[in-house]
């Protein structure tokens, strides 16, 4: 078994030399960062999720945990992280100092949220929840909640959840029915059932606040209609100490194809006298407030695709390097080498390696983003809301995919569960389903990224044309002119699609909708190769100025390998998408 | 949960108007055959699919097996179930009427397998490994051998086992180093530790017939010295009744990521006194008569892909129409619908069941191919060579990833075991690497079937001239021009593929098989690409001649899909492969 080695070189390249961290650490706000500081968060974080998270990582798969009576115990160690995880303040790094926190850019909480991604994806969904609750309400809720709860969430004493799911309401928010009614003293009584409540009972912690989305009696139907309210677990007097046991339990816990070290429950509200709640920001915004959050959180688990494709591309590295077998074609030699030396194997590890960079770079590109649009840079919130959905579904089915790639590299030890490669695969698989399919993601893009846009297709005219500078610029130097020509029939690709879909969007949604998960992938592939290609030509620039250090000739040869090997899919995806909608509809419903 | 349904209707299409189900039952030996009596026979074995075997297939995967010192328990039903195999003359079905067999065509086996793999794989896999050892003994054993062993494995009371991998020979098979002494009665003792084996030990046959690969002492090295034993569990007295249990035993059985209700176990030979063994055939040539049986076992897990990916969809569909959620795009109507008319929804069963016709017709193809080969058709054993690996390697691959495809259809429930969704997206994923993993596969296809062919490129650009003149001949009518618009792009983009491989071999090996695996899917849309297209020729034939039937509008629908949506990423693969393989070699070994 191989240990989860925090890829640090590749992040700091993609952080000092890609997304501009020296940039993001001058804007207002961000005095306390520097170069300096980001390079040793990031060999602590390394520690961390070396030490301590990996080596719990296949107990919390094997063993999962037990819930008993709405009581859950968390699989052996789960426990002991959790509480050096807060008690050495990784909880509290990305936060306002205003609440306890250390208030670092969302660039460095990108970089080490992989690790802890990587390292035991089950584990990190607990601080990233946590950390969606924390957002929602320093954004929306009152000052004597913020004062009451963020404190202890930005420690990390106490966690948070998001409450959103119902039976009948998955995708469709709309379709919520859980109620809440005024006491009459500023308090609701919340009451209903919510389901895949990620971290939504569990024993880590001494208090579990739960925001959850309901209706008010008067409320008008559909999304309008929604409030949102923090229902803790145990109530909070008000000298901060824990009170009565709130009217929720924890009904049960799913049995999930992978995560089992993240337990997923099923939340039932107010089975007795109604579960104590309060309202954050006004009636009937709920949903506004929730996507507020969900935009950061949908970045994150884009950063699950990175992370999982990480570890199990050094899982499948290191078997590669140890397993000896089969006779290398082309090798006239007789020694024995390792399956490292034949075609295959070295193709699907590059194919996983470079895929890997190119979903890394892309989601620490859009992190700086958004510090740069929470600096007020409009251009910058552009960027942001074009690429949200890029990060998110492109990267998690990357993940699947590649995770996939990993298993093959072990052949058939790789489909005995002990390996734990099967976990990778498994691990991942969530990650295109929840905080919002890929489906929606790609809905979002085509819709209201693109064509719906205040001015329709005007942040991706924006990105094609940058894009389009660079792949000029690189065409003129001999070790870039491939990637260079490659990276411009991407771009190509990618421009006919989106002026397909800003032409045909209007008189036809439907058509546009049955590509639009085509042209997520399309633009995660042309983004991604476009951000290779810079990569390469700042490693080129390094080399041509007499660097010896082989990273620049590692991230040369990545890139030169994703735009041999990726960007020719660019035009496959753009003919589906223009050529491909009347046959999505050519069966009838019930010919299916 | 949904129930399994043969797709009889499109399987009756695909032997009889594509395959040449008559032209096969006319060869000498067929006789017996018609396209009545397979008419019935399908009935009869949807029945049985349906009603035998589905149902077992949740608790094969949920309970799985029990081992305890050696002894083995299947789930619970599955050895009534294969009981009423044995009785109802399943088992016998495909196998030589000399030894109690029906002798029914390889075609009609391959509708009749396809039932079983998409009802339950995991059951399904101990016939195919029994029909394996049955092909290995009537080729290539003594008349003695076959007489005592054969009519027992065919009738399905005695099942059989093919034992090649060890820990150190995975798919290097020329790593084995299981032994075998002549004792100088004509009987020879086995020793040694073989892995992986499917169905090694159970309890739902009286018998284990084992087929062990092993070397004799004054043996050459390498594949050259490997000899084939047969190793029964319990010794065959003269007269046919069992004697002593023979020197084996079930050591472990492997906790997998699928599969659960196939015991695949670790089996120990000759911890005492050696276990008894009877050579198969000469001496050394152990190998070639593995081989032998491969090619056919091959497309059986090929066929494997075809059986998950159409369970998988049905299953999808199923939910599809019940689950209502959210609004439709486009839908101007305020009426609840279900998710079917989501256009991504759409899309993706589309996808599904366009790819899985495809897989279905051309596993039908090769079948009726390996008939016609029987019967003395040299170019038909040339199609089929050519064709086995695409079958074996793309088939499966394309049932992994519809697999998924049809779990994202559930969104969070596929998520969640009990679904049903996870155990297909688990079952397949070992399809692509038993029987040859898949670059095993691409390099059969670009190495022996292609570069290395007798006249190099012989078989390949037969079958390319062949797609050639149906492409020329859909051209001028006009519901198929689109169809063979994209078929004439992705001949070319093969064509120009093997080309550059038939141009590089020779020089360079490495830069070829760096490419073999986009070979092999390269092919594998192409050649599926062609028969769906043909398939739609005949559907537009009927339409044309009055047929109301709508079988043939769907068909028409799926083909065009087909050609819309996976034709143009044949260019894509095409530029990989020719202008990639610098780039998998890009990163020296140590900067991985």
């Amino acid at each position: 078994m191989s240990t989860y080695i925090a890829p640090i070189r590749d992040m700091q390249f993609v952080l000092n030399e890609v997304a501009g961290l020296e940039e993001i650490c001058g804007l207002p706000g961000n005095e306390e960062c520097s170069v300096d500081l980001v390079e040793s968060i990031l060999d602590e974080a390394a520690k961390f999720a070396t030490g301590v998270l990996d080596p719990i990582n296949k107990v919390g798969d094997r063993t999962g945990h037990v819930c008993k009576d709405g009581v859950v115990t968390t699989a052996p160690g789960f426990k002991e992280a959790y509480q050096l995880f807060v008690e050495t303040g990784w909880n509290a790094m990305p936060f306002s100092p205003e609440f306890g926190g250390q208030g670092l850019p969302a660039l460095v909480s990108m970089a080490v949220n992989e690790m802890w991604k990587g390292a035991n994806m089950a584990f990190g969904l607990c601080p990233m929840l946590t950390g969606g609750a924390i957002e929602a309400i320093a954004h929306h809720a009152s000052d004597e909640l913020k004062q009451k709860y963020l404190p202890k969430m930005v420690e990390g004493t106490w966690t948070g959840t998001m409450n959103l799911t119902e039976p009948n309401a998955g995708s469709d928010l709309a379709a919520i029915s859980s109620k809440a009614k005024a006491v009459g003293d500023g308090t609701y009584l919340v009451s209903g059932t919510k389901i895949f409540i990620t971290w939504g009972e569990h024993d880590v912690a001494e208090n579990i606040i739960h925001l959850v989305l309901a209706r008010l009696p008067d409320a008008p139907p559909g999304l309008k209609g929604i409030s949102l309210f923090l229902v803790p677990k145990f109530l909070v007097n008000d000298d901060g100490s824990l009170g009565k046991r709130n009217d929720l339990i924890c009904a049960s816990i799913e049995h999930k194809l992978g995560i089992h070290g993240s337990p997923t429950a099923v939340m039932s509200y107010g089975e007795n006298e109604g579960a104590v709640g309060y309202l954050i920001g006004e009636e009937n915004k709920g949903i506004g407030y929730m996507f507020t959050m969900m935009n950061h959180a949908r970045v994150n688990v884009g950063l699950e695709g990175v992370g999982i494709a990480e570890r199990a591309y050094q899982h499948a590295l290191w078997y590669a390097r140890e397993r000896v077998q089969g006779k290398i074609i082309g090798d006239t030699s007789s020694d024995k080498k390792t399956i490292l030396h034949h075609p295959d194997v070295r193709r699907m590890l590059m194919d996983i390696k470079s895929r890997t960079e190119a979903m890394r770079t892309l989601a620490y590109y859009a992190a700086a983003n958004i510090d740069k649009a929470h600096a007020g840079d409009a251009a910058a919130q552009a960027r942001v809301d074009l690429l949200t959905p890029v990060v998110k579904g492109w990267s998690t089915e990357q993940g699947v995919e590649l995770s996939s790639t990993a298993l093959q590299v072990f052949g058939g030890v790789g489909f005995v569960e002990e390996t734990g490669a099967a976990q990778y695969y498994r691990d991942s698989r969530i990650t295109t389903i929840y905080e919002g399919t890929t489906a929606i993601q790609a809905n979002d893009l085509v819709g209201r990224k693109l064509a719906r846009e205040k001015v329709p297709g005007a942040a991706m005219k924006a990105l094609l044309a940058e894009m389009t500078a660079t792949a000029q610029e690189l065409e003129g130097k001999a070790e870039l002119a491939g990637i260079a020509a490659n990276l411009k029939n991407g771009i190509k690709a990618l421009s006919t699609a989106a002026e397909w879909i800003l032409a045909t969007y209007e008189a036809n949604p439907q058509a546009v909708h049955a590509g639009s998960v085509p042209f997520l992938k399309l633009t995660g592939i042309v983004v991604g190769g476009w951000l290779m290609a810079k990569s390469a030509a700042i490693a080129v620039q390094h080399l041509a100025d007499g660097s010896s250090d082989d990273f620049y000739k590692a991230k040369l040869a990545t890139a030169t390998y994703f735009a041999a090997h990726q960007l020719p899919f660019a035009a496959a995806y753009a003919a589906e998408i223009t050529g491909g909608s009347d046959s999505v509809f050519g069966l009838a419903e019930t010919l299916f």
